[in-house]
């Protein structure tokens, strides 16, 4: 049996790696574009900051270690076509400029995502960078330290804007962050936005929202940044407006896609093609909770499909049990995090939301600092379906209780209820999620 | 309809605010045999330890802002008999000597629990301490800062032991743990019991296991501790060796309890008795994993209860769902934490576990500690039945992952399938909870 995987960072190289040690008698090829395989593409902002020391930190284990497992890894070798007819597909190996052709039985597409570049006027000009890749962290993390690099605009305010824009005030950079909606954070309900948005100027970053960048103007390199009602002086700009799953090389293929281009895939990461799975920023994955598929390019989905995809191939009857919409993220001392869904988007349920401010810890520990959180839930059910959380600390991974609470399907009165583990340097003996959830009126 | 409560911490005060709430014209008597009321018992060592200013910062709230709200609270007021034939009580005032009884609707016995005391020779010598209540804490938080109180022994190395010798070593005394068990914390597995005995070894602490207090010697003041093998030199002693519910003032009657006189309630917090609840430390609760009555007291269990009393009584069908034995404490800068089962508990159940050692947060993170986590799982239905944790950050919070896990019925598979939240500074990219259930092999 041969597994030919394309894309050899977190969901191919997990379900590699994890394939190899199910059934080592698997045939497994990989071909990567890139040149960095395994990577946490997460700390890349930690890298480029210098909090990280090197590069090689990020990398979870390297080209020798996969190949010593028995994997054939090729790097700078790109698909360029498939023929899901012929189970074959055509590489192009960049280094020497080769073509061939190259046959499997099973295939998983784990191309990852690219970032979005503005299409607009001057977007061709020197020192414009994006953070998708390693490769790209490593120029972000050498341009950065040139002292000529004063002024920087970031061109977008969700999650990689504002990790990036802790690491260029800690570089010591002027930052101005534009964004074309409301609030930043505009994946979060706007109580989180405003939070952000307070805590990024208090630490110096200079906010413009509801603003549109039209285009860039240089002679070299950008100098100019022109909204729709402001011109920004820069040195470099950093755009991050979001990812595109890397499937255009599926345009002449029948793979049912979204349409931002995500191949679709069930609970078994199957696409709808015979023998073609799919993993990692290039899927859409199913939604516990909507039921539909959502495009949540994340590191942690693409670990556990890729896990899954293994053991499915080993035998086993392995099921991703599907997202609902977690994630967290430090913005400077702020932990900011959601899970299941927002108040906007369960607007399709009869839900209602609670917001509240409670203490981390119990009001008469020392260092008790307040967490704002919003729970969103359903108003014939009374099952939570999101909650969101800002605060200093014990937010990351308390959210993760409300995530569990969500994919169990507890209600309100079942949270309030949780035998949770109180100690007062930790925690209210009520702690702040069963404090909102006491205060939900609609109990079954 | 006259309420009667019985205790006026916990249970007692939040069951009488909360129906106060939802029925301002319920009649509500309470009595204490104390002067305090409404205090955050678990933040007694750090007041005594200076780090929380004020005895008064763990009130809650004054017996003043009680009666405010229509509460007839009497301290200083013993109850000291029962008659549920009759619907009375006999009350004890003790401050002017004086004695009535006094009639109910329903009864909310929330008498709590006094500190065991050791029965031994020398008992009766000065110098002897336990801390049960904020009065006790107030002599501590005293005599600790006397110049001639320089060597202290704790007797018993549970929770309240271990949280007490980081205060007393804040204070700079020479302090000498003493507990007849083989590990401290013997309410947790030995890999928790050891890893805790390391740091409080570095910490300066004395241990002295497997180690049983026989007698106590001194003039006036307490002046040796004599083990069944050794002789320890003493200035002061702490008895921490447990608590025993305060329910002696109820032999006479035909309440069921517990042979350690913990009154038995179903999850409507009633007792045998007609119109007599119970709920707070005097009381054992359903334990959702055994289905069997569990005497854990802790002032989680009795807000939750006290809220769910208030409910019933205003009406609702409100219920206990009852605990799984969820606790943590601080240990010097170390979180230990636990939830559902132990390993040697869950033997009642064709159970195994697993321990394992993961970082807090990604590996590449700077500042990464390592966790030890320990999963007991049903190796027939594979669900998770106890998780214990030890670790300097990222324990506290993580182990209510697991409470909801474990009341939620989830198996080792769901745990891994959940989506939790995931950033460098806060988590590895797979959780170290989901690290275990990712190695547990009896999937269904």
């Amino acid at each position: 049996m041969k597994l030919v995987i394309i894309g050899a960072v977190a969901a191919g190289m997990s379900a590699a790696s994890k394939l190899k040690r199910l059934d080592p008698s698997i045939n497994i090829t990989v071909y990567e574009k890139g040149k960095d395989v395994s990577y946490g593409a997460c700390g890349m902002p930690y890298y480029v900051s210098g909090e990280i020391e090197s590069d090689q930190d990020l990398v979870a284990r390297t080209p020798e270690a996969f190949r010593k497992k028995g994997i054939d890894l090729h790097l700078k070798h790109e698909v360029t076509h498939l023929e899901p007819g012929n189970k074959e597909i055509r590489v192009h190996g960049l280094e020497n400029d080769t073509k061939f052709s190259a046959t499997y039985d099973v295939l998983l597409i784990a191309t990852g995502a690219s970032a979005i570049r503005l299409p607009i006027e001057g977007s061709e000009l020197k020192g414009i960078h994006t953070l998708g890749t390693l490769e790209d962290s490593r120029r972000l993390h050498k341009v950065l330290r040139e002292e000529t690099i004063k002024k920087v605009a970031i061109i977008g305010g969700g999650y990689i804007g504002v990790e990036i824009s802790e690491t260029l005030r800690k570089l010591g950079k002027e930052v101005t962050m534009i964004e074309q909606e409301a609030h930043v954070l505009p994946k979060f309900s706007s109580m989180v936005g405003e939070t952000v948005e307070d805590y990024l100027r208090e630490n110096g970053v200079e906010l413009l929202l509801e603003e549109r960048v039209e285009k860039y103007t240089g002679t070299t390199n950008v100098e100019q940044v022109h909204t729709n009602s402001k011109t920004v002086d820069v040195d470099l700009v950093i755009e991050a407006i979001g990812v595109r799953p890397a499937t255009k090389f599926l345009e002449k293929t029948d793979i049912d896609r979204l349409d931002n281009g995500a191949i679709k895939v069930n609970d078994a990461m199957e696409t709808n093609l015979e023998a073609i799975y799919a993993a990692g920023d290039c899927a859409a994955y199913p939604h516990k909770l909507t039921g539909e598929l959502a495009y949540i390019p994340l590191g942690t989905h693409a670990n556990k499909a890729g896990r899954v995809i293994a053991e499915r191939i080993s035998g086993m009857d392995s099921r991703f049990q599907g997202v609902i919409g977690s994630s967290v993220l430090k913005a400077f001392e702020l932990e900011v995090a959601r899970t299941g869904l927002t108040t906007e988007e369960a607007k399709a349920f009869n839900s209602d939301s609670i917001t509240i401010k409670a203490p981390d810890r119990s009001g008469y520990y020392p260092g008790a600092t307040p967490i704002n959180i919003q729970v969103t839930y359903d108003l014939e059910t009374c099952k939570i379906l999101g909650v969101e959380m800002v605060g200093e600390q014990g937010v990351a991974h308390r959210i993760n209780v409300a995530a569990t609470a969500i994919s169990s399907g507890l209600t309100a009165h079942d949270v309030s209820q949780l035998d949770m583990a109180y100690a007062p340097p930790f925690s209210p003996v009520w702690d702040p999620l069963q404090t909102a959830c006491n205060q939900i009126k609609c109990r079954k």
